[in-house]
């Protein structure tokens, strides 16, 4: 007799393990059922900003594997079903399908925990009037365009300035809106130190976007049709015609923390390095319901990313299917865009490295994508966070123009390695005047962090 | 009393050696006196062919540091002098003023040996005609610009493919010129394996550059006027108006040839890790003329880079100046593009790995530069050499568009760390869909060598 898979959540983390799962063993040896809530499988959620902007023209372009692919390799997919249960004990879950209603549970001989995470939607007056919106699935992008194409007004705003905002504030410009973004912190991109933070903001401002931090927004207005019309922080209103909420997201882990499953303290689940959930031989979990080990600082995270979640899956998968492999961890890598912005990060901001206990110094320096005499040539600006005494790299940010973001790449493999900023400054970089000056400005960044930290021996 | 300095090569490694000493040591203390042959000093050669396609309007631009400026930092630079002879027993050099022709001796307490490199000419007939031109100094790029701008037909050849004869194609290109290209091995860029030469071949051709392999030019056919008319070699016959000759550069080691200084396979200059020409306690050598470790490989390797001249530069001038500095080594990185083509490669092609006694594994894969959906997705062949049992990354070879040139400093990090291909496909690359897909083109080349390494246990 076969073993049974049983998937929740049909995304990239949850049927990345499917199929990889899959591909080592045959439906004789292992019969494969993933549920999933939404008519959609393995897509882009990180693609929604594009679709709506308008880089993307289709929906469907952002599926990666439709349910008809996966199903044509013997996986039972079971779209608009919803898990509501899972009985560790009784090795079952319990779905229900959404369209009528029914209820029935399923055994598992190996569990796979893929649901992903929940934007955070605080319980605002007005947050669910029409014309608000989120941008986390297919279904909540789709009701964002629809708004956008039968709203007459032109102004939207934006609240929350992390990757999702300001990618949504780039789409509404190039939907010809006039954008506001509110935010709590002092700058947007709170994964960024504020100081860099500061450049985001003011190179925003430059492309006519009004961001206003430090706020606290306390309820969305709404007007007579009950549709949306203001949003109102602690300090001010700003008139809207169509509210965007970027606010962020938390693992979405109800059933995992009824089902008595360990989570940690971001409320994801805890695994060991195969992704399996921790004190339990027959469950793995990956995606954004999970935290990661962050191998810079040697705590848990949680980071809700699609290259993750692919990587998780694959892991799961291989394993699942009697296979061996592992998620060593992160160094928490992100780069996003807004307009022509290019905006990247990996490893420690200051506030993480004095949390974590580390003493450091932080260096930051302006150089060019390009020779400076070659055409293009755009600023860059680089900070670099290295160890007191050691000088083990710690983190870098960068903020710049086209060639920024990807060279973030230099610093995470660096991480990776646990490179010293010495050892940085003789890497063997791609130089030629179209792609880097002489000296890299990673390199540049690099020499001067070297020479902070003999200063401060 | 003061010590004396003696530069002889006034461009990057030589510049940025007598720069940094100066940083450390004022002029009460150490006396520098710099001889360059030329009539300019910090200068990026590798701008040559952007200043020739028009990219970089002024020769000017091209220089990082002019001779008055390093005058001002009490620099005692001697131009048009070319150091003839190197007395190493009685530490001093002999040099001559090109201009009156008077020789004389200046002796040292320690030496900066940067004469750089000399361009391969062969003693071909015609081979010094009216419109053949090299391109390694200012002067050989202006006299190239006046002959572009005084020549009616606009036939070019370049003989030679690497980095410089493919750059060149494009400057000519750019000028409107019918470019055919000669060269000697079975593809273009021979620093590339030959399957991904091909691709560089196939994009050349089909951007109108007519590009012939295999073959060995016999001589420069001249006209009446004594200028050039055709490349003749040994299968065919190229009218030409102009020829640039990219065939290569050596290590200018003639004075420390005879002066008995170590020299290397190549011809390069021997040093130890601190840039000191070995066995020689007051004589450092860097850039072109020097040959460097290969960290890959474990052997000497003669790379001409100017961002390997300024590392050394700036090692020798911290160790000159009674600091201390080293250079590790290199492992191979170079990246260049013709028109919107970026060829890239870094550590040991499967030639050098075979060389080297390595036994190894390479794959191929095809991905692109942003998720697939987003706009101008490119595609992008990603070559990764593995070793056999350990997996340790041995190389990357990439050739794409827009944001494959600089992915290989990814590999560039990894070999320096000595990562396997295995870690490689757990590294946290930057994703974000106007910058990669979820997976990384490298990261899709890592899974597949590590299929291939295990396959081949």
């Amino acid at each position: 007799m076969s073993d049974r898979l049983v998937v929740i959540g049909g995304d990239a983390a949850g049927m990345s393990a499917a199929s990889q799962a899959r591909r080592l063993k045959d439906a004789s040896e292992l019969a494969i059922v993933v549920f999933e809530r939404s008519r959609f499988t393995s897509y882009s959620a990180c693609g929604i900003p594009y679709w709506v902007g308008g880089d993307v023209t289709e929906r469907d372009a952002l599926i990666a594997r439709t349910p008809a692919e996966h199903r044509s390799r013997d996986i039972d997919l079971r779209l608009r079903t919803e898990v509501t249960e899972i009985d560790v004990a009784g090795s079952r879950v319990r779905a229900r399908d959404l369209e009528s209603g029914t209820e029935s549970w399923t055994g598992y001989d190996k569990l796979v925990i893929a649901t992903g995470a929940r934007p955070i939607r605080p319980p605002l007056p007005g947050i669910d009037a029409a014309g608000v919106h989120g941008v986390q699935t297919l279904d909540d992008g789709q009701a964002l365009i629809d708004t956008l194409d039968h709203t007459e007004g032109k102004r939207a705003v934006v609240v929350g300035a992390g990757y999702i905002g300001v990618e949504m504030a780039e789409a509404l410009i190039q939907r010809g809106y006039d954008v506001t973004m509110v935010h709590r912190g002092p700058q947007p991109m709170s994964t960024m130190d504020p100081d860099m933070g500061a450049l985001v903001r003011d190179a925003m401002c430059g492309m006519g976007i009004k961001v206003f931090g430090n706020a606290e927004v306390t309820e969305l207005r709404t007007d007579e049709q009950g549709r949306v019309s203001a949003v109102v922080t602690d300090s001010a209103e700003y008139p809207a015609d169509v509210v965007v909420l970027g606010i962020g997201v938390r693992p979405d882990t109800e059933l995992a923390r009824a089902a008595g499953l360990p989570l940690g303290e971001y409320g994801g689940l805890l695994t060991d390095l195969a992704m399996r959930v921790r004190g339990h031989e027959n469950i793995w979990a990956g995606g954004d319901c999970v935290e990661v080990l962050d191998l810079v600082s040697g705590r848990e995270r949680h980071i809700a990313l699609g290259t993750h979640a692919n990587k998780h899956g694959q892991i799961i998968g291989a394993n699942v299917g009697g296979g061996y492999a592992t998620f060593p961890g992160v160094v928490g890598t992100a780069v996003s865009k807004v307009c022509d912005l290019e905006v990247a990060r990996t490893g420690l901001r200051e506030k993480d490295a004095r949390a974590s206990g580390l003493q450091f110094v932080a260096v930051t320096i302006e150089s060019t994508s390009r020779a400076g005499y070659y055409p293009d040539a755009a600023t860059m600006t680089v900070k670099m966070i290295a160890e007191r005494h050691t000088g083990r790299l710690l983190g870098v940010q960068i903020v710049g123009r086209e060639g920024a973001g990807k060279r973030v790449d230099i610093a995470a493999v660096a991480l990776t390695a646990h490179l010293t900023v010495d050892q940085m400054t003789a890497l063997d970089l791609g130089y030629a005047p179209p792609f880097s000056p002489v000296w890299d400005p990673v390199l540049v960044a690099a020499r001067k962090a070297v020479t902070a930290v003999r200063e401060r021996r």
